[in-house]
Parts: C-alpha cells; structure tokens; sequence
C-alpha cells in the first residue's frame, strides 16, 4: 500500500484541533511536539528511549547535517532514518534559520547590510541565497532554496520545510515585508525543486513578523503555490508570549483547514497551550532537551512552565522523583536527592536522566491536551494550564 | 533466610578458579569484573543498563561518596544501594588510594617527606592516618581506617576493603615495605572498626610491590587477621603487565583457596586474562568507561587488547557496527559511520554508546573466561587470546 501524505483532521474543540498527519514512515498524531535531533540525534538520548516517551516524529537540521556528516553520505547510508536508526516520520528544517544565526553569528538583522552583501562579513543574503561560512571550520559554503530542497531529499525527510529568509526581532516592517517577499520567491523555487513522492511533503512557512497585513499576503501566496502544510516561521526569536499569541489570535486562520499547522521553535508549554488553542497542531523546540542539560526539570507541581533546578541545595536530601505522575526512567528508579548530586558532580547521567524526563513532560503534555480535545474540553483545560501557581 | 557472606569455589582449572561470592545483596559469579561507579554512578551509564550488561556487582569510591554527597546523606537513604537505585552487590574501595594521589595531588612516593609530614603539602600520612585536601573545594579531612571503615558501614557496602596505604611504582624497597607494614597495622584497626552483618564482607589488600618476601610477609599476617577475602594491591599503577605477571606467579598462591581473591584496578583484557590464569577472581577497572568517553571500542576483530578509534577517519562511512558478536544496543542498532558522526560532532550520544559497549565487552569477556574453566580448556582459551592479531 502506497502511503499518501496526508492530513486528517478528526475534531475540533473550538479552533483546537485533534488531527493526524500521514507520512511514508508513519502517522502523528496532532497536536505533536517533535523532539529537536539537531546532528541526527536528540541529545543524551538513546533514540529508543525517545520512541518510549511517545514521541512519532524527530527533527533534523539541515545546516548541521550538510557540514557534518555530510548529505551524500547520509544517502549513501539510505537517508536520515537508516543512517541514525529511527524508523518513524523525520522533518527537516531548511537551514535558512540557522545559517542566518550560526552561520553568520548573528541573524541578518539590517536591510541595508543584507542588500550590500556585507552582514558581518559571514553571512551574505542576495536573492539567489545564501553564503555562509561553517560555524565548525570556517569554511565557506553557499545555500539556496535548490540546494536545500535536494540536500532535504538526500535525507529522506518525511517533512521537507522551504528555505526561507529569517529576521530577528525587533525588525522594522520594512524589512520584514522584504523578507517576506523574497522567502515567497523562494518558496515558489523550493516547490519547483521539490520531487514530490508518495508519503513526502513539504511545508510552506508563512513569515511577516508580528504584522497582520504582511502575515495574511504571506500565507495567501503560499496557499497559492500548495504546500501540504503551512508552519507559521519568525516567532519565538524574542517577541514575547503576549506578543506571540497576539500573532497567533489571526495567523492560524488564514491557513486552510485541511491541511497541518506547524509552530517553529516553540516553546514553553504555555506557549504550546496558547497555540494549540489558536489552531496550531505541530511544535519543536530544544527547550525540554537543553534544559535537561542544565538541570532544569519540568514537573506538573510548578504549573504552567515551572520548572525546578535540580542543582539547587533543598533537593539535596529530597527523596521524592522529580515527577510523581511522571512514568520516565528517572521518576520511577531515582530521588530528586540522586538526580541533584549527579548534577552537582557534572555526571553525563545527570544530563541523560534530566533529557529523558523532559521529554517524557511534554509528550505527556500533548497526550493531555489531546485528550482534553477529544473530551472536548480543552477550553477548561487550557484555563486550568494557564492558571500560574 | 539469612545471606551469610562466603565464597564457593565450584571448579578449578590448573590455577584458573570458578567461584560464586555470596553477598547481602545477591551472588556474583567470578571471575567478575565490576564495572567502576566512582560517584555513584557508572559513568555515562543508566544501571538497568549495566545490569544488562550481565554486571552483577558495580564499585563505589568512599573518598569521592564521603566528599559528595556525603556518607551521612548516603546512609540517611538506606545506604548506596538504595540512593542510586541498583539492587546488586556493593563494593567500595576504602579511599586510601585516591586521597593519596587525588587528595595529595601525586602519590607519596618519598618516605622522608611522608615521615615529616610534609608530601606536597597537601597530604600527610601519619600512622594514625591521612589529612588530604579535597580536591572539590580544598577542604581539610583526615581518613584514617576507623572512619574509612565506618564511611564504608553508611554506604552500606556488601564488601568492604580496609584502609592501607599506597605507594606509587617504582618505589625503593624501603618504601614499599614501610607502606606495607604500616597497612598491616591498618588493616588490624580496619578489622576492629568492621561492624560484622550477616551478608557483609571485609576484604584485606595485600601490599608490597614487586618483592616477594614483602608479598608473603604482608599475605600472612593479613591471613592471621582474618578477612573475608583477599585484594592484591598496588599493581597497575605504572609497572607494565610483565612486571605485574611476574607478581601474580607468586602473589595470589600466598592466598587460602576457600577465599575470593581480588586484583584491584586491572586491566586490559590481556591483563584479566593473564590474572585469571594466576588464580585471580575479581577485577575493577575503569578502562572500559574512560575508553568509551574518549572513542575507543574493544572489539572482537582487533584482538587480545585492540581498540579502535571511532574518530578515526577510516569510521566515516564503514557500515559495519563496532562488533558484529556483540549484543549491546549500539551493536544492535548503530553503524560505526553514525558512532563516528557522533563523536566528531561531540555529542553526549557518542560517550553513552561506546561506554555502554566496551562494559558489555568486557562481561562478554568474562562470560567466556568462566565457560572456558568450566569446560576446562582455559589454557587454550588464554593461549588464543594472548595471540596478538
């Protein structure tokens, strides 16, 4: 049996969405969070151990992935999923985020030193693409909306995403209407470039910044060239949760509803909540691995977003888990007091046990809020969630 | 029923034994080899996954535990057992050898300066004990084998070493025996400090370096005393496997047979197949942790003691996995291109993978060395792998 790339949308809890998206490597269920697997895996952990958290879908990165180890020999390898064994739905961003910010240490943030070529003497957007220098090497190299879509399919991603120009925040409106403007240039050559195959899609990204009138000819043109879904790109770079959800009280609805809603790099989450709320289906985020890193742990007692460090002093002698609903390795073998000595003796472990139960918390989170869709009442629990402790 | 500490000796094969050392916390078929979990843990390891890997008993470091988190908030949970969360047997090492190079900064190695009390200024031997500064904070601490032993009781640990001093090699005779003679005075006191539980075990450490006389001397006065098994100590610390072979032709047979006996620190496979074959019984060592961490694998293919260097360029695309034989996850799961993506790329991954196949490697070893004495062709077995490749 073919697989189709495909959306179904099952229900809806006012604009909260219940949805399911259909790739060759298997299905998602949405609203999704999808860990971040930056080189191909997501960091101090096993990828056996993402699968068991619930997770359906990875991410990878295209600008890493490019530099180090290199696209051809992914293919050589069989793509991304043969290459770092995981045999569930891959999406790859663009790279256009990251060579904008790794690659030029510093996102393009002037219009008048984008169009002379001359960002920080790294990073030189013309309306071809893009040259960068590697953030490992410093060796140069040149990124187009062609050259991504190809390296994209040498990986074999499930979710191909079109390669976009990136602003920062604050940007003027000026330059974020050009930005716009050329990433609809590209996304109409990223189409152009896409073999599209049964069970692959590629994903439209609707930029503007947090400009209404920009975000609406956005996603109309895109809607225009068919994606077989739509992220909404250029939030979460600094703008704030209010300012976030202002973006998302009218973005989400100028996209059609048969088709998925992708959230790039978001979020805490509230922000997650907000957005599924709004009529997003689909997150990334490094926040629950990086923080893992650090020893901070996500745990249903802070609400909301809160989060302990763990490398605090009261966890010396804690003999609770970190998470008492929590089902993850750590929660159920381990005491706060182990996890903070661990961490005070910058142990691996304390950082493979830290990971492990963030991502446990947020594929828990997008069980919960699926849940509270299917129940239909997301409303309550959406409250409930923002309700700060 | 009640677990009474003690040794089975179930078959010998020329100097080769099998044995079963009975211990509070469950058996341990030997020859063993205990993976090191110096802090509590076995670094870069979750336990269940050391527990698969077929390790029946893991070591812990009095001197790195009573430092942090300390042995009082150890035993405030029940012991070690139950603050790291690994239901096997126990054994930690008396932190002798650690405050005299870790806590000293270099190991005493001039009995002059051990005599006045003046080694490097930051370790002072004395026949009451040793002050040493941490090497965490700087703090001033005196161990001597009273409050080691009593250290050892708060961690719980099902076999206890007692508290002897260690001198670096080469070392002049003087010195060796010195040390030797004041570690039997040490282990007099160890042994009147031990607080005796059905289950628990005292080890002494046979000391004196190279020399025969001061080899037999120390075994037979440690024997006088009584302990529930044997260590020989102050090998691998710098004289090279002939020169420790050369000991073990003589060392372990000072040694009753109804006793376990234990190599502290060793080795290389090479070096714990050599020591089996000499009648030795249990081994700790952190090669196969440490090697993981830095990318070297043991594998079948190299040879008695052949790594390979999975950052080695060779690695970039070979699509074989580290060791066709072995059954650890990596083995079973990973390419050594990936392995070698992930150590060029230094993710955390790359320590966990390797680290959990050399442990994996190692218990495969001692898998093998214990079905060889039982079938009673261990001879030929060490024959084969003492044939370097």
């Amino acid at each position: 049996m073919t697989k189709i790339f495909s959306f179904t949308l099952k229900k809806t809890d006012n604009k909260a969405r219940l949805g399911e998206v259909h790739t060759a490597h298997g299905s998602i269920q949405t609203p999704a969070f999808m860990p971040v697997g930056t080189q191909g895996t997501v960091k101090a952990m096993k990828l056996s151990d993402v699968k068991k958290s619930g997770a359906e879908i990875i991410l990878g990165n295209t600008y890493h992935l490019m530099l180090r180890p290199g696209a051809d020999l992914v293919a050589e390898f069989g793509g991304l999923h043969k290459f770092i064994g995981w045999d569930g739905p891959i999406l790859t961003d663009s790279g256009g985020f990251q060579v904008m910010s790794l690659g030029g240490h510093g996102v393009a943030t002037s219009s008048a030193a984008r169009s002379n070529g001359s960002h920080q003497g790294l990073c030189k957007i013309s309306d071809e693409g893009v040259e960068f220098s590697s953030h490992i090497d410093g060796t140069k190299h040149f990124l187009t909306p062609e050259k991504s879509i190809e390296i994209q399919h040498k990986l074999g991603s499930d979710i191909t995403m079109i390669f976009d120009e990136c602003v920062k925040y604050p940007a003027t409106y000026d330059e974020t209407k050009s930005a716009m403007e050329r990433s609809l240039a590209w996304a109409k050559r990223s189409k152009n470039a896409f073999v599209k195959r049964d069970g692959y899609g590629l994903f439209g990204i609707v930029q503007g910044g947090v400009h209404e009138d920009l975000r609406k000819i956005s996603a109309e043109e895109l809607i225009k060239i068919e994606f077989d879904g739509y992220a909404i790109g250029g939030l979460a770079v600094g703008e704030g949760q209010e300012v976030m959800l202002q973006v998302l009280d009218y973005a989400p609805d100028f996209l059609p509803q048969e088709k998925p809603r992708y959230l790039m790099g978001v979020g805490k989450p509230s922000d997650i909540v907000g957005a599924v709320a709004r009529g997003v289906d689909m997150f990334d985020c490094v926040l629950p691995t990086r923080s893992g890193r650090t020893g901070q742990a996500f745990v249903r007692e802070k609400k909301r977003d809160g989060v302990i460090n763990i490398r605090n002093a009261k966890y010396r002698n804690d003999s609770k888990p970190l998470d008492e609903k929590c089902i993850c390795y750590a929660c159920k073998n381990h005491s706060r007091a182990y996890l903070h000595h661990l961490h005070k003796a910058e142990e691996i472990l304390a950082a493979m046990l830290l990971t492990e139960h963030n991502i446990f918390y947020y594929q828990d989170l997008m069980r919960d809020i699926r849940t509270a869709i299917e129940e239909k009442r997301f409303a309550e629990f959406a409250q409930e969630f923002f309700v700060k402790n």
